[in-house]
């Protein structure tokens, strides 16, 4: 094997799939990087049995060939060499890989390419392509609102949603819920849930950063989702398991409507946080009434912090109290000046809604606070 | 105590103040910063027994007082506070302290300000000063080589050496020593030697960064030194016990001299690392010959590594082995664009010193390897 590349096509592969490799690899061969040169093309793959990813950049191939290198030290060296262009060769009959760039000389110890659990394109798939635009905002409107928690595995992805000409993402911890729905075209197929992994979403967002648009073909079986895009690659496992009914949380009906400038209120929610996240719920009041909310927080240790922020009330005064995560969280993800917050009772679940995208709704659960 | 103040200039004296707060606090008190307003100025003290800082602003006081607060919380809140002027009360007779900015009012619990332990200017002190930029270069050539290990304390800093219109500092941690020396004009005072803890010079090194230069008084009693300058007091214990006599570590005479282009050979015995770094002692071995040096390391789990970059020797060639940190370590403070390698043969100690300035020396002591 041997190959010519760019260095800096070749550090932005290795940071692409440096995604995949295991920090703590189940097995050793899953720290490798594995290689395949061939027809001006060098291909590169990772994968931790969990996600895989391969990509593709554009190569000067001078003799075809397979290899694995170890993932930590290829992707260290490459980032590190001092020319514009990298020379890796490699003798099928020893076991190094030789990696030249301007006056700098390295050879590492190549791992057994036959162990390395190659990414297949998936079988039995059905398929369908969505802009990258729209699946990246539905991605950024919902996986915040996963858990964390890994004993519940389902809620650490997003609901995936197809039927005619729409798709749906939805995502929940129980606590909060955040929905996001988008025309797609073209889409007859028959309706569809699948439950996609949060981590896999991140890496996507991640990766469709082009200001090129593009399509993303996104393949689904029974047990495995693939999103091909550019010269991307990206494969994960499905969550097993019946996501809950959404449609069952989303109230009908409410009865007070505030309009709330969107940068302001989560300023001063943030300040307010201050004293009350020291705490395991990170309580936070607010005040509806007389044209304006009055936000805050107390802690007996600590002190106590309180502010005013105008706000337009549609409807009866209102009291309530919410984890000041759960409303920071999803106003990093508000794209309009300003939001509606839509509420009823002190104890019923409230909704936030964009003031120009009727498609996005997030639903938060409030807390029960003595006063 | 009532007082206005930018919020700006209390953000920057917290954060300064902070660096002295002992994240585990000996006793709760050190947790806060104890805060004095009188004659328009508001002045913050911090301290953890080992270095203490004083802080002085600019402040419109109302009401005179001192009180302490929760130096965290204070902090985290003054830094988010929405206003440009920030106004503080406190009621003698409570034990709050109430904090206002623009819409947002915090309150929070004062701690007792008599438990605080007041730092008070240094007794029966010998004192000089020195231009800013001088004690920074001293401290930014030396206080890099001291110890980390703290089992051997008399390494963890650096020794100040005064002597008729001369200062030195130096550090070493026994396998590396780095000297600079500067002249103290007007400095008559008896030969002086003192430890200071690199601690303290860090900390200084990062508060003198004003654009204007200044003096700094330096009081030195028996067991304390402090800095004063602007409006900042920085003070710490010295350490204990006899420095080794760097004298006797420098050699009288080297056979050959090497002249280096600093960037290059740096970048070169950075990137040869690589593969050595991940053993204990980071060998990474030196040829020189031929108009060149070839640099490279070896680790029979993961590689090999060379490079090579031309050199100007004068003397006879020389083969040596350093750990490769030791040799980074300085050239990040060299300053000059090139600078001498000075050698005898392959287990002695060399030496790095930059081009234009003859004051500064550090000395490294080689490794032994096989060849």
């Amino acid at each position: 094997m041997k190959f010519n590349c760019s260095k800096n096509d070749l550090i932005q592969a290795l940071q692409i799939a440096g995604r995949a490799v295991a920090t703590k690899p189940q097995t050793p061969i899953l720290s490798g990087i594995y290689m395949k040169a061939s027809e001006g093309t060098l291909e590169l793959q990772a994968t931790d049995y969990e996600i895989g990813v391969v990509c593709k950049i554009e190569a000067d191939v001078e003799e075809e060939g397979i290899l694995v290198a170890p993932g930590r030290y290829f992707s260290e060296v490459s980032r590190n060499l001092p020319g514009n262009t990298v020379t890796l060769t490699n003798d099928n009959n020893d076991n190094t890989i030789h990696i030249s760039s301007g006056s700098a000389h390295f050879t590492l110890l190549k791992m057994n390419s036959e162990e390395f659990p190659c990414i297949r394109p998936l079988n039995n798939a059905s398929h369908f392509t969505i802009r990258d635009t729209v699946l990246k905002k539905l991605i950024r409107k919902t996986s915040f609102a996963c858990a964390n928690d890994e004993t519940r595995l389902i809620f650490t992805g997003c609901l995936l949603e197809l039927e005619e000409e729409a798709v749906r993402m939805a995502a929940t911890n129980t606590h909060r819920l955040s929905l996001d729905q988008e025309v797609l075209e073209g889409y007859e197929g028959d309706k569809k849930q699948v439950i996609i992994p949060a981590r896999i979403l991140g890496e996507l967002e991640h990766g469709l950063n082009s200001d090129i648009p593009c399509d993303v073909t996104v393949n689904i079986s029974y047990n495995e989702i693939s999103f091909s895009f550019d010269n991307l690659y990206l494969t994960s496992r499905l969550i097993e398991g019946q996501f809950p009914d959404y449609h069952r949380v989303i109230p009908s009906d409410f009865k007070t409507r505030v309009t709330i400038d969107t940068a302001a209120f989560m300023a001063a929610v943030n300040r307010v946080s201050l004293i009350a996240r020291s705490s395991e719920y990170n309580i936070v009041k607010l005040d509806f009434s007389m044209g304006q909310v009055h936000i805050s927080s107390n802690s007996p240790e600590i002190g106590h912090a309180e502010e005013t922020v105008p706000v337009v009330i549609d409807g009866p005064d209102v009291q309530i109290a919410f984890n000041g995560t759960y409303i920071t969280d999803v106003l990093k993800h508000v794209d309009t000046k300003e939001f509606y917050l839509s509420l009823n009772e002190s104890l019923n679940p409230a909704a936030v809604r964009e003031t120009e995208d009727e498609a996005f709704i997030y639903i938060v659960t409030p807390v029960r606070v003595s006063r």
